[in-house]
């Protein structure tokens, strides 16, 4: 195996390539990258076994400056061969697999000659011989993940909540994610070709991999996804990304969604998350991480407090707030999060009573997709 | 205590102060902030003990736009406080002490309430009636702290080895800093007056401390040092800011230095940092992070290798080289270390013998001042 190729063309590549390989996995070789060659290109490949990569850089694509000189396949250990061709000089830096599986790396006049690993060795990818193909539009369902994946959750005891639920069926994807404090969901309309408009589809995708997912997929206009048993696949121009996905039954969350509100404040979301983000300053430093919003009939205020350092209060400026008045008290993290994902838009907040959840959606939804999108947060209860 | 200030002059300020001070401080009152108030301006102290940081907020500067309602003084929690002034949202903010050492901090409509400390119990600062000023040109000073400090060691073994010596005498500032493996000199002409020409100081200041002084001080012209038994006090336009002095014996350095070289290498320091870096990616894989230089008649090489991950050559691209043949190993990362204090310049590296120590000068250096910029490091026996 021998070729030249584009240094810093071949160092974004890796990098991709790098977020699904991990240096602390039990199995030795993927802690390699793979790369195989023939005449019209190489692919990059790496997993940690839960997420695997592939990017195949084409020949054809004079950018890339490929020239392949021999064709074959080696393993290298992914991290310091990253850092080897980052620390080239040249423009173009050259890889060839000399005896004892010695791989030498020239650029300049530095020459590397470095331990590989036979590629033979390396597992083989899952074969996702799958017709059916749904397309997804990138930047939405880029969207739908960082709306969503706040809501997974980080702890392993409960495996299937470190997921987002995601039901295909009659033109509409469905995201859910809840860690059983707060939920996030979100819907869109894709198209669905004629031939699967009978089916449904419903998988639950691990947040981790969602989140590697968003990061490397560029913004082109759509994306490919195919399902099968237990693995997803997600196609993009020259990327292939696998993941695992969860097994276990994700619980009921359509329940969860209060049907209406007996009090409702229309605010500011970025407004609201400067005020709970410094009113959670010191419930940060107390015991119990809360904080109280307290509405009245002219009068919204959050506040907060700790016993060592001292209090805060904060009178909100708000656009609307009708129904009854009420005290309340939750996580600010929780509130922060929901917040975010809604960016400088104004929100509508919807609640129940102090011991129901309470719902975040946005003021301005012109969407006809019912529920479309909605921040769901458990209050806490303090007396 | 009342006053109002900009906002983001206050942030500044704080932050510059909040170096001194440490949360991991054994003494309670160390962990705040002192602000103390009358009708000029307004002073900010902090310290842990090593270093003490004091800055004034003069009213006379209206971009403080500094408004003394009421003098007095406080000392509050610094790292809360610190983050409470920066999350708020308006221009200026108001900080009053109320009853009971509470001290009310508003901005917008947030206000904060947080419990703080009787001034009257912050330790007092050393009080430097010192006669004796010494005047620094800034950038000069700041440029003999960056090449020097690399050079002091991190190990509490030998405490004396953390510290920079510097020996003001014959209108020279001469500094050195070694932790026994490496050293680093610089020497630069400053001006004394008339009445400390006879004078000589010799003072060993902690590393630690002049790193944080080169960060704090700005670039104004001068800056102004005195010197007592055991403090050293930095002067800059509204600017104190102090450090206890290294107490002991410190090695005489001068016996270090080789008087001639047998083999002298002129490159650029930046070309050779890029290759010392490539070749120490695979030393710092290895036991040993040692490198290998050969100097023959018409080539040179530097070398690196680990068992586990391979070797690497590159030939260098020099200006000159003469003297005598020479193979010499060295640790990587106190070259790394020397060259950057040279950027793009060109160097003389020279050598005696394998095993004694070689040195790094400026190629171009027009200065009249003997051995003004040298960085020296031992070698490391290979067989």
């Amino acid at each position: 195996m021998k070729f030249t190729i584009n240094r810093s063309k071949f160092i974004k590549y890796l990098t991709d390539v790098q977020r699904a390989i991990s240096s602390r996995t039990t199995i030795p070789v993927l802690t390699g990258v793979k790369i195989t060659i023939d005449k019209d290109g190489l692919m990059l490949s790496g997993s940690d076994s839960d997420i695997s990569i592939e990017i195949y850089i084409p020949v054809a694509d004079e950018s890339n400056q490929l020239e392949v000189i021999e064709e074959g396949g080696i393993v290298l250990p992914a991290k310091i061969f990253n850092e080897i061709v980052r620390k080239m000089s040249d423009e173009t830096i050259t890889i060839e697999v000399g005896e004892n599986l010695q791989t030498s790396i020239t650029s300049a006049k530095a020459a590397f000659n470095i331990n590989s690993i036979d590629v033979e060795s390396y597992p083989n990818f899952p074969v996702i011989d799958s017709n059916e193909v749904i397309t997804l539009p990138t930047t939405l369902f880029k969207q739908v993940i960082q709306h969503t994946v706040i809501a997974t959750s980080t702890q392993e005891s409960r495996p299937i909540l470190t997921g987002v639920n995601i039901t295909i069926e009659n033109g509409q994807l469905k995201a859910v994610a809840t860690d059983s404090h707060r939920l996030s969901q979100r819907i869109i309309p894709i198209e669905v070709p004629e031939s699967l408009k009978e089916n449904s589809y419903k998988i639950i995708i691990p947040g981790k991999s969602l989140i590697e997912l968003s990061k490397i997929v560029e913004n082109q206009d759509t994306i490919e996804m195919m399902v099968t048993q237990n693995q997803v696949l997600f196609r993009a121009e020259n990327l292939y990304f696998y993941s695992r996905l969860l097994e276990g039954y994700y619980p009921d969350t359509n329940r969860l969604i209060p049907a209406n509100d007996s009090t409702k404040l229309t605010i500011n979301a970025n407004d609201l998350l400067q005020a709970t983000d410094r009113a959670s300053l010191l419930s940060h430093e107390g015991k119990n991480n809360v904080i109280k919003l307290t509405l009245t009939d002219d009068h919204v205020e959050l506040s907060g407090n700790s016993p060592e350092i001292g209090t805060v209060e904060e009178a909100l400026n708000y656009i609307e707030a009708t129904g009854d008045p009420l005290v309340i008290s939750f996580n600010p993290d929780y509130l922060k999060d929901a917040l975010r994902t809604f960016g400088h838009q104004n929100v509508v907040i919807g609640f129940t009573a102090p011991i129901r959840p309470f719902t975040v959606v946005p003021a301005d939804d012109n969407s006809d997709i019912a529920q479309s999108f909605i921040q769901l947060i458990t209050p806490v209860r303090t007396y």
